[in-house]
């Protein structure tokens, strides 16, 4: 038992090494370095500097916004201040500037006429067909109102909130809001590294939060954004986007590299259209939504004014990517960059056994061949497989990188 | 000084290349190509293929969503429209249709009893000890109001909004929310590959988008879809989700492959129960909130109406997971690949010195033993390395892969 | 063509194995399995074990949250309920919960004094110059209204909503918000695995879930939230938040690993403020938002009741991140770990070649020469390829890992 024992353990920590044959050629040697030197600055540069191969990600991050609009406006001849321009009024990471409104006051439920076009008729039977759609204001009763005695003047009769809203009637925008500040607060979180940060630095003074709009090269870090220079930066009509609505996006983007100091991850803006995607479609233009303001009077029958609020809406997009050193990918990047030095041995040897002028010699060298080892049996070994050292010419894609263990004993010949 | 440079030079454009043994062997050659052959078929059908191993994904999806909602319906005997019964009404990418309210007209301020039995009292004792509690309608007084002369019948008296709610008079719902559409405009963008995508193809007409719902099969990108659809897909009883509410998400999942062209970065849509984890909870069925609508009285004197609202809520969530190709992930994977197939020599090697006839004479071809070298110093090396060339059974999972640099000279031999 | 062909498959499935140099020594041996133990112990459990290395992971969770708050208190000698206090009402997952209100009651559409002191002035020449900023209550007319006859006590006046908002009456906060609490329906998904969990567990039974709160460690998986705990939980005082507001956030976080079963699956509460970036700021503490209820008068006119609202904002802010058993990460992790072994060779390579005692016989060993092949050509190739096997000093880092197919075939020599 014990000289097994002992016999394993020896086995155990014998050292295995991978026999080598040096070729003292001075083309080879050069490719063969040459090649190297451009694996591992491909390795260097691309991978580790440029994309950071060594860092584990975290995208996953935590926001939260806050915001607050502020200026004041004309509408209508009235003074519109922040409690009636924006909703929703909490200040939340996506909210609407309402720059004009179709306002169709003092609704009651009823029977009125329809306004729109579609719904002409010169008989009930026209008033019919729109049964199942969802267009228009109300209910269709099915009858038509001549409103004249002549024909084609009629309009379909609807059940509803009445008057219906006539939204052809054109209003004068609240072009005041190119003036309009946005003050966002936003605050971040990496999960994966527990970094926490705000979009501007806590040194900031008071005064100049107040007073600051931002800019990209004077005021990288002032959180008041003009909504004038947020169309002007994307080239928005303000007279267009003012009468008609629309979808802005401000991105606040996080790329940090937490390998450095925490005080370098800042954020960038980005401003957007939201509905960039649909710049060439036909359909959906501009942005608005409906409201109402509901009243009851004294006899306690409830009425409503009805807008149709044409809106600048803004969503803050936050997104983040942060990079910071691991072990682990760092790790699996530099045994492939290792591994992949390895690929300057095939690239030269393809050159050395083929192209090279002592070919065969190499070939000779480098391989060794063992075949029909059993009917050599009788030979002594060692003749047998100095014969069997042949320049060889042979396909091989085998790395002979692994052998796992084998244990048992075998011994010597002689 | 200048000889020891150039031979440094010398040494270091040497090129060193493994030895190899070379084994004429049927049945070892099989193997060793079968192994391999699965090792690259894994790689190529699975990893490469199927998993997108050469890819870079970017899962930190943008998104900007627009939701409108159409249709009317009636709910106690008056209709309603959008401006009655979608919340918030902006049309953000989360809303709630309201479809049933328990309506509470006319509260103000003062002293009432409460209307749910668990405040149902005979004498002032039985109300003080609910007093920490946040069920019920106001804050109780502590006092009994015995409405009747007889016992059990009391209720306790609340200061607050009065008459106090009373959440068990059954509503009417409205059943016409089956027939409501629903408009969405989602613009996403993938910030990694700076590729942005709508939700519908801009060359669809205004007038396909204004009459289309959506089907996966004939209409898979309308962008309009009919409540009652949804639904259906759902397994979802209109009559239960339009009395007591509950919640619904549409999901649109981007799953791009932007190695080809961005135009098939196309959306699929996915209806799904929010509520999907509680389905086997008792607790918590159905969807409510209060809002109330508040009133002023010429004297100036504040009332309201409380609504408790069964709405049924929907959300739209967006996700999105696309891949281009990236140099990075495809060399880890690749260099992965080609270790791999080294492992085939491994399970080869298994073979051919264990299991096979001429075992011994491979083993004595592989291994060159080297062992107390020091100790045959006398000898001439090449006889007594020749000699140390055995038959070895001895355990090894080395690689052997890796040797970094020695650059040192030493003299020739002999 | 025939022999061609089959000469070319012979060479194909010809077996091609590295050849080792085995040393049989115990200082190099054991050092060599000791540096291969570190390496996987480093990879066990570092790369495996606690980086999860084996395992696909998902941090693109689709999260839906649901939220209902409960409580009544004082404010203002009035009782406020659910309705009165929260905002939006949707119980969607970001709300405030107002605590404190500035209000300015029957507001109309006029001219007035302002009523900060920025806007003191003595000439109407003072008033002007403040015209293109955005603070105050209305739009500048340029006119000083001298209330008094003596100087300094002026106030520019103002168009808009009169009278102007005066937000420095001190408010007395409602403190009852300790008490209220918050209840969280969080449904969740993870898509890539596509499984689906809920915050709290559907056997829980309903009377439990209306009576718990949570705690950390009595009742982790209660999804009833008290204010008072929360603030104590971040250290916040009660009355500081009550007065001036402030932002907090509940982070529900899901770090599941599905290889075990999915019940394991469970979410972790935490609660941070939400301007915790910018707690060391001068600027923008608390939290507010302007609101107004309209209210119209027999006689048609608008008037509105302004609130500036003091509110605990409250972000249920979803974070997950699953891992689930995938082959491909797997396999590059353990392609790495076995690559990685081969690194012990690199070490013990570099002990034994230069700093044993035998260091010279081992180099003649390991490597083999071929220089000047070419000028060697007359003599035999075993003799000339055996004369220059020598002891080499040379660098290397060459992992001779690869090598490609060649297959045309070479004639055996002699």
């Amino acid at each position: 038992m014990a000289p097994k024992m002992l016999h394993f353990v020896t086995d155990f920590f014998v050292y295995e090494t991978a026999k080598s044959v040096v070729v003292k050629n001075w083309t080879v040697g050069i490719i063969n370095r040459f090649v190297q030197l451009l694996i591992i600055l491909y390795f260097v540069c691309w991978v580790f500097m440029h994309e950071k191969g060594h860092q584990q990600r975290d995208t996953g991050i935590e926001s939260a916004v806050m915001t607050k609009v502020k200026g004041l406006g004309y509408f209508n001849n009235r003074v519109m201040d922040v409690a009636d321009y924006v909703a929703p009024s909490q200040g939340a990471s996506s909210f609407s500037v309402i720059t004009n409104m179709v306002i169709t006051a003092n609704q009651t439920q009823g029977l009125c006429p329809e306004t729109d076009e579609k719904f002409n008729c010169t008989t009930d039977h026209d008033c019919n067909k729109n049964n199942s759609s969802n267009i228009g204001n109300g209910i269709l009763t099915g009858k038509c109102l001549n409103n004249t005695g002549t024909n084609s003047t009629g309009m379909c009769e609807i059940e509803g909130w009445c008057p219906a809203e006539d939204d052809k009637v054109p209003g004068k925008p609240m072009k005041e809001v190119e003036n309009f500040t946005i003050f966002i607060k936003n605050s971040i979180r990496f999960p994966l590294f527990n970094v926490t940060r705000g979009n501007f630095p806590s040194d900031l003074d008071q005064s100049y939060i107040q007073t600051c709009t931002y800019d990209p090269k004077d005021h990288p870090f002032c959180p008041i954004f003009k909504v004038g220079h947020i169309l002007k930066q994307l080239n928005q009509s303000l007279d267009q986007i003012a009468e008609k609505g629309g979808e802005i996006g401000i991105i606040i983007n996080w790329k940090c590299n937490l390998d450095y100091d925490v005080e370098n991850c800042k954020p960038n803006y980005f401003f957007t259209r939201l509905d960039a995607a649909f710049e060439h479609s036909k359909a959906t233009k501009g942005y608005n939504f409906r409201f109402a303001k509901y009243y009851q009077s004294e006899d306690g029958a409830e009425y409503r004014t009805l807008h149709k609020a044409f809106a600048i809406r803004v969503e803050i997009i936050v997104s983040g990517n942060a990079g910071k050193f691991s072990t682990v990918p760092f790790l699996i990047n530099l045994v492939a960059a290792f591994t992949s030095v390895g690929l300057a041995t095939v690239f030269c040897d393809i050159i050395l056994l083929n192209f090279h002028k002592g070919a065969d010699e190499y070939k000779a060298k480098k391989f060794e061949e063992v075949s029909d080892i059993v009917q050599e049996e009788s030979k002594t070994p060692y003749q047998g497989s100095q014969a069997s050292i042949k320049a060889l010419g042979k396909s091989s894609n085998d790395s002979g990188t692994f052998s796992i263990g084998r244990q048992e004993h075998i011994p010597l010949r002689k």
